[in-house]
């Protein structure tokens, strides 16, 4: 497919951290920066789908990973263009045919947790058995490669905190790094980026992210081909038991040289001997 | 209004954490404690409103606090029963006349952040301006007492890790702590009960959250007449914006004896003497 079929994408901009005026224990007034957050309101053929909060780094692509991810979008071919306007917190879609069923297909509510309720619409619960990961390994030299890495990067996270990190890597290399006030954001966004790379499968990548494993974020990796998901946080049941049922790779509590891993143990290549004195703290 | 009004609830149990083996980074095996996460189909005279991903401690009450901070209920005493089945992960809401409007007031979707994609039905947002919060004051020597009253909280997060804690206070009282692998599902489990204990209101108390201030949770607090926040986390820029707006008292990074108020300082009693020395580190 010629990449004149993707589609155009704006590229708005707007500030990542914001100062404020606060006051500590001591009484001390001190200026210190906060994350954005500010509201995108989608609108898809000019009929208004959902209003995302968000960090704002990078909109178009976390539009287009949410129309991927909430799969009502089939390709990317499908979208024209993508036209973010933060004058108006707006994102305007104009696909190529329009969008089957929207209507239908953005009714029924999960109301899910990741940190908060997020929100997957439609089946994607029922989809799940029909996923089939490749396969695909990761060595404990390459999670700590990738778990470094990622030390180094977290930009806002650094300067304001309250954010949430995720991150592509290949092996470990490092392909994109997303950060958003809201994790299944930065997932999203990461799934639109994929998009936009053309012939780009998740079948020898693996995700990063600084949330918690929960069934969203189990089900979004599986969803975008991706068989390997490291955490710096830890599981919940239901990831696990969905991680478990479609052989998804789970690493949690990644710090350091520690980590455990929940599921799909067979793609993680152990190398303990990487793993420094079991004196550690 | 006598109690009898109040809703018939029923009082589902089921376990909040699970068992399952991981390998570490030394290639051990080793069995350990995550949370539960269940799904909770949510129907309101036997229609089916929402799916809620729940750690699964207080269903009732979490749907309650969520009809009540989704405003699809006006009063606790319209509904008449909740009744939690988790043998098929249903709830069944009985009104006694019925919800006006059920779809129309349920088609408009804002997913949030917190740190996914939150769900707030309808124009929340606009109503924001027409909330008015009671003046209300906390001292410094009470908010060091609810931050060591957490401390001593935290039954799952401790056990199984990768859940987040939510509180009512009054003054320094602690009155009741939840836990959910959501931090929305927390804080409206609070609203539920705060409902459930009648001529309750928010006037004179004060929430904690172990998650971060995002503009939902600012909104939520103010929704149920609570005018001060604390949390462990910090606060995005709408949160902050809204918070001052309504001038909603926001305290964060909140641990041991440091803290940051970043909105409604007026509503904090400062006793800088009770912060210890400023060599700490």
């Amino acid at each position: 497919m010629p990449s004149t079929n993707l589609p155009r994408l704006t590229q708005a901009q707007a500030p990542l951290t914001h100062e404020v005026v606060v006051v500590n224990e001591f009484g001390e007034a001190t200026p210190i920066s906060i994350p954005a957050e500010r509201a995108l309101t989608v609108y898809v053929d000019k009929r208004e789908l959902v209003t995302l909060m968000t960090l704002g780094a990078h909109p178009e692509l976390l539009v287009l990973g949410f129309l991927r991810n909430q799969r009502l979008v089939a390709s990317v071919q499908d979208i024209e263009s993508i036209t973010v306007d933060w004058d108006v917190g707006a994102a305007a879609v104009k696909t190529r045919e329009g969008i089957d069923d929207i209507e239908k297909r953005t009714a029924k509510r999960v109301v899910t947790t990741g940190c908060g309720q997020g929100s997957v619409f439609g089946d994607l619960m029922e989809e799940v058995d029909s996923l089939v990961l490749p396969p695909a390994t990761l060595t404990q030299s390459q999670l700590y490669g990738i778990v470094n890495a990622i030390r180094l990067k977290e930009s806002t996270y650094k300067s304001a905190g309250s954010v949430h990190g995720c991150a592509l890597f290949k092996g470990e290399e490092l392909l994109i790094f997303v950060e958003d006030v809201g994790r299944h954001n930065a997932i999203d966004t990461i799934a639109g980026w994929m998009w936009m790379n053309e012939g780009m499968t998740g079948a020898d990548k693996a995700f990063y992210t600084t949330g918690r494993l929960t069934s969203e974020m189990v089900i979004k990796s599986a969803q975008m081909g991706v068989p390997i998901v490291v955490s710096r946080s830890g599981i919940t049941q239901m990831g696990h038991e969905l991680a478990q049922r479609i052989g998804l790779c789970t690493i949690g509590r990644a710090t350091n040289k520690h980590f455990l891993c929940y599921s799909g143990q067979d793609r993680l290549v152990l190398q303990p001997e990487l793993a420094g004195s079991k004196l550690r703290s």
